[in-house]
């Protein structure tokens, strides 16, 4: 065994100090900004390590499905909003879940609002998505009619109760500078607040405005004009933030140790047992890899970037200037690299890669083991998706 | 319920007569070009479907990792290679597999070859693996002082058991047209025979010739020049294989059925319940995109064909041209809808969708659930990628 972990086989590795570092800083910020935390656990999908957010006096989170707030319901979670357009197919979980919990549910169409109302029994927190410039879900910014009957419509249902505005400004991800960043946030807010406007002028609900996306908190100091925020992602980082500039290389706490299977000289290239079974297939491309060091800038497509392998639990080293995964197929992974790495890469050494997407690599694996060989378990959503709820939790 | 499935959530459809005409195809061209069919088993991962193979007289299979052999080796399967340069972390496991089954390795290096010749105690098959111009893995195909050492080397060892020479033709997933994958297919094989060559010069064993990939064997109607084949995707072809002209529509044998959860009239798009973690990420672009039908030929980024919801087990309809799957993320998909589809897309409603690249979605789901409702169950190779060999068969 060389460095703490024995690596057999592509092993989704967690740096435990980074992550409660990389929540602390959040917590604060939140703090700081007198707005609610209420974190987003799509990204780890853990138990354990939605505890450490408890640690801080954290009460509610985020899930991004009805089988994610089942797994974190049956772990003690009492306040959760699913953060994505309710499934109208899964309204005996909803109201199973809103007798026990509560449950936030989100609702972009009166087609919804109507199922709803026609099948709970249970009250549900509801939240109208808003659509400021995304374009993926919610009601347009500028589609009053919508939120107005929206909430007329909920004003006569015994369980659907308005609770608040939830936006994503997953344009964000779009931006290449830090001052785009800056500009999509606040146009966004703007737009949140305009609709937060005609809610009042026809409801006394008084509106929680929720915004999600971790590129806009993570390139600000502090949050202004909203009530709630629901970052995901800075638990673990990854490649994708560090372009963007809202983290730095020491943030990113999660990297994926793959064992070298093949060493092509004459190429320069060293094949790696870890694909897009391990890595899922998110890429940087020009312009943002420009922003990368070394043999990454050089690079038409990167699918990782590759750290020192640590040599003990204190964590990896800096990001390699001279090696970088550049092609993935299903079990491949080909590193392209210089003179100076490639002694590292003997055969059946691991050599540990941060990924693009921390949230899609993280969804390939059952559970993360820390550098200390603790394994932490992950919600098992996928065992779902063939119809098992049961062995969920 | 509206088709023969209830579509709770996102769910991996399988048609299984169009599986087993595929297979029967595959079978019938591999008998009449007198090639020995060792179909790969890593797009469907399922003992239940293998078994379909069993059923023409089919022994010998391949897979894509040794945990995966391990899994086909407790349901049966005596004969099996492992088509990924051998891990030399998991010697233990193919210790203990040679001990049961013949199993057969790939190697490309004189490192794996000495650690396995120090390590291993029973004997295996050693596939050499060769780059025939894909440059991904396998020694290059000119190297020949490689090949020549690597064979002089299994002379010496008394488990190394020299069996044949291995390739993939990856490269033909980057051709165009029927008559560029045939270009390909040629040139690799005069390459292959000309390491044969060298081979026959330096030892008695007669190697067998394997090839592998699917769209060189689906343009192709009879083969030649080689002893075995290895295609994986035909079982249950795609919409890739579809634009490569190596498949019609009516082969693709898998569909993500994806319940509606948001309709945005005035941007003609419908959000369903189905994102990267239920499709992964692979994407088609132009001029791929050109061939296929309808409104997927005008985007520039193709995520899934939409196709008309089974009534009964009959299976889905024909590919629509007033739909398509055009951006994905996490649980996310939007498709871009035409007039003339939208009434289908109420919510709640199942939309099936045919995706880019089988193996990959596939590998997301722990089952596929037949038209008939039977589920079949898949290998759990990614419990593996946490430590956890035994949970697999």
């Amino acid at each position: 065994m060389s460095g703490p972990l024995d690596i057999v086989r592509p092993t989704l590795v967690l740096d435990e100090a980074k992550v409660r570092r990389n929540i602390e800083r959040m917590v604060d910020k939140a703090r700081r900004s007198h707005v609610t935390l209420r974190p987003h656990c799509k990204t780890h999908q853990s138990a354990a390590i939605a505890a450490w957010f408890r640690d801080h006096g954290i009460d509610s989170i985020t899930v991004s499905s009805l089988d994610m707030a089942a797994y974190f319901a049956a772990h003690g979670w009492r306040d959760i909003t699913v953060a994505f357009p309710c499934n109208v197919q899964q309204t005996d979980l909803i109201d199973q879940l809103a007798a026990d919990i509560r449950l936030g549910i989100v609702i972009d169409s009166l087609e919804t609002l109507k199922i709803l109302s026609q099948t709970l029994t249970h009250p549900v927190a509801v939240w109208i998505k808003v659509d400021v410039g995304y374009g993926r879900a919610g009601v347009h910014w500028a589609d009053m009619d919508t939120i107005e009957t929206l909430v007329r419509r909920m004003q006569d249902s015994p369980v659907l109760r308005l609770t608040g505005l939830l936006t994503h400004a997953g344009h964000s991800y779009n931006a290449h500078t830090r001052e785009q960043i800056q500009e999509i946030s606040q146009a966004s807010l703007r737009r949140l607040r305009s609709v937060d406007a005609v809610v009042r002028n026809h409801s006394d609900v008084r509106c929680v405005l929720s915004i999600g996306d971790t590129p806009t908190l993570g390139t600000t100091e502090e949050i202004a004009g909203v009530d709630e925020i629901r970052p995901g992602n800075f638990v673990f980082h990854d490649v994708m933030q560090l372009a963007l500039g809202s983290c730095t290389e020491e943030d990113i706490a999660v990297a994926v140790a793959c064992p070298v299977v093949g060493r092509y000289p004459h190429r320069r290239e060293v094949l790696v047992y870890g694909g897009a079974a391990h890595f899922s297939k998110d890429v940087l491309q020009p312009p943002l890899t420009e922003r990368l060091p070394g043999l990454a800038a050089e690079q038409e497509q990167v699918h990782g970037l590759v750290v020192d392998a640590p040599q003990d639990v204190s964590g990896w080293g800096p990001v390699r200037p001279d090696a970088v995964l550049t092609r993935i197929s299903q079990e491949h992974g080909i590193l392209k690299v210089a003179e100076s790495f490639w002694d590292r890469c003997a055969v059946g050494s691991p050599v540990y890669v941060l990924p693009i997407h921390s949230c899609l690599t993280a969804d390939l694996y059952p559970a993360t083991i820390s550098l200390s060989g603790k394994r932490l378990e992950r919600c098992r959503t996928n065992d779902t998706r063939a119809g098992q709820p049961d062995s969920l939790v």
